[in-house]
């Protein structure tokens, strides 16, 4: 199941970057689980990893290499997460980036390694090894590889992610796209979340560092599939600096909110397609918080409502609730909170106003308002201007078949 | 579903507690849903109660009476919390306490209201009118009128709740019955949980209130169904000093431990009841977490694996997921955990050693661990001596289903 229809948008390509893919085997014979993205010299890359303590190999291996270089090549397999793998993990993280480097003759640490799939089942080198050599042949900018490319990173996916912005920047074109596997924000064992975005805009290693933080922030930072944490997360922004502009030094540089803006709007696209392919989903809930004395309260509890499994098991119901959305605010809520000033709007319906059932509402109103493929919560807390925003899925039937007969 | 046999232990009546109780209509007018705790003069009553910022009516006036007077009765109904419902639903929550002194002859601030159901819907005083002096005619001390009383407090319980010890304390015999409801560790819509533990031996304040606290550390805050936490949840110990001796004033007394051993027994039994009526749980787990720095870290951990949706519904499918379990670990881990010293039994059956998977390991051994109703889960951190316990149950199809269709 997924939330709405299965859009595939077009994308662009993005001058000096070159993506390859070919079928390595690491657990399907037949398909195409091996990328390699190649970024022009130059080009600059900031990245941000899962913060799960328990990290894989290719976490470690490419947090090191980033700090040292500015990466030519990422390599994502899928298929094996490379987690829980011990040292022969690393070692084995460390020789498929050697292999990159030999093949396209660059370092072996301007090399990024991925991996998504299974935990715990070490990943044999020889694939790569065979593979490679298919995927460098195969390298190309056309926007069909950025659609390979989505194909072989994903794992339990039943939509294809990716997200492409075109701007004209100072009077210079300026193409961005990303791509994203995953259908949960977390999925230790087989969908660990992956996303790669590329420009060709020029961008310095500080600007670029600032602006993927900004764009996490308002996009996977704000989703919510299960509430878990992964070994694998990553999420790499890559500036190849092929247009044809002089680079942004600096945030303060004009032009720098444009990109910026872009960025996280690609982003956010990959984003919500992930919470529309939850693992089972059939409901897209977005959950707005108001009215809170600091957004960090606000962020604290709207993380209770979008983690709530009885809020999420009330959604699959299309059921109005409203005590759930409460009760689970209420466990994320400051102590002095006064509850006679919250107020509760499903979609357009107000549900709660001072705190209690609103005279006005009726349980047919609050069932319509719930009925959508798409559902908004806002809940203002009546107490200042701090807010946050989730989106979440619901928690269906499905979604305990795909997590319990995953493996059987 | 629930896990295991359905035990109903003999019950041990407590000298200076009598229990009534009678049908009020609050939901279902032919379900006794009404219970009168009448406490002799002279008890003493420790209570703790939900950590929930959303705190229903009757929460905020037990607390207010407790501060001000030793309770002589607790008042409980089911079918309305009597939460989100403002300042009608304090005074609700305060005349039933008046009606209940009137019928006693006892001071108002002598009784403590308890509710228990759907939120956000008025509770009417009227009910309480008629039902009172049912409940007050039938009030008995007799072992039945304990079972009565828990089936007035259930909701959505599959399985009655209630556990007893009878011992020996300086040659004199002492009685401790307690009962539960609740099928979740929350459910803020039908299924808060309620507690009440009485015991006959005289104890004073402050160590009453010790004896509470860990008692409830070693057994109902272990437990965890879904997560979330509700707006009525309370837990009450009597002491009604009606058994022979001398009051136990401290702590250091040397009947303390033996008494305090036996309460934390009892509120252990049911806890547990209330994990093995776990919404739509087919198993029981147990999760330990040892050799960490302090017991905050492994709780810490332990937490995580006991929430994690993940792992939930592997321990349904008797999947051994031991990534999900590393990887839940790993959302609650400390940063400079050294996961080459970890180690993971499921059962008695080693699968990971020094962070890898163990050499000997088998997925047959693994599946054969897991097939048990009851499975333990021990994971080692191998740096300290810290440690924790969590009790929790799956995530079946059942629970979406019991969530989802509940109002519908």
């Amino acid at each position: 199941m997924a939330v709405g229809p299965d859009n595939r948008p077009e994308l662009a390509s993005v001058s000096g970057v070159r993506l390859g893919t070919a079928a390595a085997g690491f657990k399907d014979p037949d398909r195409e689980d091996l990328l390699l993205v190649a970024l022009a010299p130059g080009s600059r890359t900031a990245a941000v990893f899962t913060r799960n303590r328990l990290r894989a190999a290719p976490v470690l291996v490419a947090e090191e290499n980033l700090a040292t270089a500015a990466p030519r090549a990422l390599l994502v397999n899928s298929g094996n997460a490379n987690a829980a793998t011990g040292q022969p993990g690393m070692e084995v993280a460390r020789e498929s980036c050697r292999l990159v480097a030999e093949a396209l003759e660059v370092d072996a640490d301007t090399v990024l390694p991925f991996s998504t799939g299974v935990i715990g089942e070490p990943l044999p080198l020889e694939p790569f090894d065979g593979a490679l050599p298919v995927c460098v042949s195969r390298l190309r900018e056309e926007p069909e590889a950025w659609w390979a490319a989505v194909e072989a990173i994903g794992t339990t996916d039943t939509r294809l992610k990716g997200a492409s912005r075109t701007l004209e920047v100072a009077g210079t074109p300026v193409h961005i796209t990303g791509i994203a596997k995953g259908s949960g924000m977390i999925h230790p064992n087989m969908a660990t979340m992956l996303a790669f975005v590329a420009m060709d805009a020029p961008v310095a290693d500080e600007p670029l560092r600032v602006m993927l933080e900004t764009a996490v922030a308002e996009s996977f930072n704000r989703i919510s599939v299960d509430g878990d944490t992964s070994t694998n997360d990553a999420l790499t922004l890559s500036a190849t600096g092929q247009a044809a502009m002089a680079p942004v030094d600096s945030v303060t540089d004009p032009r720098y909110n444009e990109l910026a803006e872009a960025v996280t709007g690609v982003c956010r696209d990959l984003a919500l397609a992930i919470v529309r392919d939850g693992e089972g989903a059939t409901k897209l809930l977005t959950i707005r918080v108001s009215g809170a004395a600091a957004d960090a309260e606000a962020e604290a509890v709207a993380d209770r409502i979008a983690r709530s499994p009885l809020v999420k098991t009330a959604a699959y119901a299309s059921d109005p609730n409203w005590g759930r959305l409460l009760a689970a605010a209420g466990a994320g809520a400051p102590e002095d909170l006064d509850w006679s000033r919250v107020t509760l709007h499903l979609g357009e319906v107000c549900v709660v106003r001072g705190g209690v059932r609103a005279d006005d509402y009726t349980e047919a109103a609050g069932q319509a308002a719930m009925a959508p493929e798409e559902v908004t919560v806002h809940l203002d807390l009546g107490r200042g201007r701090g807010s946050a925003l989730r989106w979440t899925c619901d928690f269906s039937h499905e979604y305990v078949t795909i997590n319990a007969e995953y493996r059987t």
